[in-house]
Order: structure tokens, then C-alpha cells, then sequence
């Protein structure tokens, strides 16, 4: 399910870092992606050593598959309220502002880590900009909608694509059906505004910029951490 | 797929009326419901009476089935704009906002209205409002996120129930296969803001408040129509 990178062990010391924060009998809002990977890891490692009981709400299949695999209990936002969730970035900013999905999970990931009591972000020190916008924001749409929405988009600003897959023919689907407009603004002025004028776009099921709630920005380095 | 009701001689009027503004070679909205099925049934019978020809889209499996019952060429949004679409609501004051999704097909309708280069509005004298509210918001959710954005739009002052089926158990699905809450609102101050401020809800897909785009409305009575 992961292969190796150079920034692998960044993304574990982050990973495992924010597990710090997990207490017993919390309610975990489990991320998507290569570095929630190793706080997954190590809430089971936790909970097996230390013998804590914590629940996981996952945002993605992905997830929910690693939580089973580190014996983590799942459970739903239709039964618990999130304590804590604990998730990946593509780009951070120094006001704390997101770009998510590059890994087409950012609907799932936005309602469960908005709903949480808080949330923290992990990522390797490549992920952290100045400015928003490098990485495209990832617009998930209904299928049907997807040319005019792209019109939209384009009228905005926005040079688009539509993600196409692998060892899939056609465009990827996200887990809730939908596709992913990946959106390249020149300039991202607000992303508060953005986030806004994007879901407000017929069509448009979520975007990609996450402007508010993070409570903490933990940057995993070769030899540690730091907080942003 | 349709009973008589004591408003039928009004919607049809209104329906039939806005057949008039069909051009030859037009690409129309087919909204869905009660009244745009007369609508549905007057394109039809004007293709057969005066040879013109147009295209539909249908924003509902029931427009779909309507379309194809009065030989009307079906095309999609992926092919064509649009050059007139004509909708229902169930809501409609004298600003010409709307509440729309007693049928629960106001996403697909908001894609296609929103993207018509004239949209047309037909209702019956009772969907006419000083003030929109007395009908909920119907506002459609991705399943697993309908007890998080019920807190959210509780906090924001409504009344919620998630719309039940029949003939199903448990909820309604919309076409989209997601749920559909009914918000009631005590009152809604600005429809502009409440249409935004309801798609920022992370898990909402669309909400029932069109507050934009809406160009003549056409009123059945049960003897002709007017305009507001």
C-alpha cells in the first residue's frame, strides 16, 4: 500500500509525534495519506503498549483498512463526536491554510476534520509554502456537471484537468462516486473566499482548501519535528 | 406518475405558457415535477405540430422517462449548453428567489438552471410568497455526514428531520444517492447568504435556496397566467 520515499522518515516522525496528543478514550478522526500512515501506526503501537482505548472515525477506505490493521475500533460520525483528528496537507501556509486532496479524499477528510474538537496537521517540511498554489486545489464534482463547473473554473481563473486514473480507464472516482477537477489558480488572493466561491459552484460537492479550524501544524523533519 | 390535483388546470397553464418561449433548435432544461410536466408535454406536442426541432436535458430520471414519453431528443451538459431552462419550485417570492427540492432533484436542477442562458420559473398561485421559509430547505448531504451537518444547521437556528420514504425504508435517496435534510428555518433573513453559507457546510452537496439566475416567473391561475 506505500512505497518508499526519501521523506519517509519526515513523514514518520510527524506521524508518530502527533500521537502524542491521542489520550485514552478519545475519538480519533483518522487522515488519508502517506504521513497519517505512520500516526495510524503508531496509535495502534500506542494503544498495544500502553493499553489505551481509542476509537477511529476513517476518512477513506484507505484508512479504515490501516485502522484494522492496527486493531484500532471503528466507529462512525453518526454515533461519536471527533476529540481529535489527525491529518495529512499537499500545502500548508504560515496562516495555517490547506491544500488536500492528492489523494481524492478531501470530502470525507473536510467533514470529519471540521467536526473535530481538534485538528492537527502533519507533513514533511516540502509541503509548507509561503503562498497557497502551487499544488492545483482538487474540486470534487458530480460527473454530470463536470464541463460547466471546468467553465466556471476557467472563468475564475483556473487552468483545469480532469484527474484521469490508473490501471482504471477514465477519470478517477472519489469513494462518494464524483470526480476531481484539479484547478490551477495563478494566484490564490483568499483562500477563505476561495473555499467559499468553489462549493458555491452548482456542481460542486468540496474543494480542496481547508481555511479554517486548524489547531496545530506539527512539520516533520529527518531528525524531528517542529511546530509551525 | 401523476394525480390529479385541484391545481392541475393551473399548472398546466403556466407549463404550456412558458412552451411558447421553445425556439427551433434550442437546447432546453427539463426541470422536474408537477408543473414542468406540462411543459415536458407542450414541447413535445409543439415538436410533433410545428416540425421544430430541440434537445433536453433532464435534470431527473422522471425528466428523462417524461422527455422520452413526447419523443424529445435527449443530449447532456458534457455535449451542450443550455438555452433555456424551465423548473418548478415550491417557493418563489418577489425577488424571484426559490426554494426548490420537494422532489429532491434540486442539485441536478440547480446544475442545469444555473448553466441556462435563460431560466424560467413556472409555478401555480399557492408556491407564491411574501417571504420564503414556510416550506423547508431541503438541503442534500453525503449519508455519513447527516448527523454533523444537522448539529451545524441547528446551531444555525433551523428545525431538521431527514426526509423518510415510502415504499423504501429509512431515508429518502436522491438520485445522487446521498440524503436529503429538511431545514426549517424560524426566518430567513438573506436567501444570498443562506444559499452560501449552507454549501460551506463540509457534507453538503447543494441546498434547496436558488437566489440567483432566475430570469421571468410565470404564474398559473386557473383561467391563464401572469408574470410576477
Amino acid at each position: 500500500m506505500k512505497t518508499a520515499s526519501k521523506n519517509d522518515s519526515a513523514k514518520k516522525n510527524a506521524g508518530y509525534k502527533a500521537a502524542e496528543y491521542v489520550e485514552d478514550g478519545m475519538v480519533l478522526g483518522l487522515g488519508t495519506g502517506s504521513t497519517t500512515h505512520y500516526f495510524i501506526e503508531k496509535v495502534g503501537m500506542k494503544m498495544a503498549e500502553e493499553g489505551i482505548k481509542v476509537q477511529g472515525i476513517p476518512t477513506s477506505f484507505q484508512s479504515l483498512l490501516l485502522a484494522k490493521k492496527w486493531n484500532i475500533p471503528i466507529t462512525t460520525l453518526e454515533e461519536n463526536d471527533v476529540d481529535l483528528s489527525v491529518d495529512g496537507a499537499d500545502e500548508v501556509d504560515g496562516d495555517f491554510n490547506l491544500i488536500k486532496g492528492g489523494g481524492a479524499a478531501h470530502t470525507k477528510e473536510k467533514i470529519v476534520d471540521y467536526a473535530a474538537e481538534k485538528f492537527i496537521v502533519i507533513v514533511d517540511e516540502s509541503k509548507v509554502v509561503e503562498k497557497l498554489g502551487t499544488f492545483p486545489v482538487p474540486v470534487e464534482v458530480i460527473p454530470d456537471a463536470s464541463r460547466i463547473v471546468i467553465q466556471t473554473l476557467e472563468d475564475m481563473g483556473a487552468e483545469c484537468e480532469i484527474r484521469m486514473a490508473q490501471r482504471k480507464d477514465g477519470p478517477v472516482i472519489t469513494d462518494n462516486g464524483n470526480f476531481v477537477i484539479d484547478a490551477k489558480f495563478a494566484e490564490i488572493a483568499s483562500p477563505q473566499h476561495l473555499e467559499i466561491d468553489l462549493n458555491s459552484i452548482p456542481g460542486v460537492v468540496e474543494n480542496g482548501i481547508f481555511s479554517q479550524m486548524v489547531d496545530k501544524v506539527i512539520v516533520g523533519t529527518s531528525d524531528g519535528t517542529k511546530e509551525l
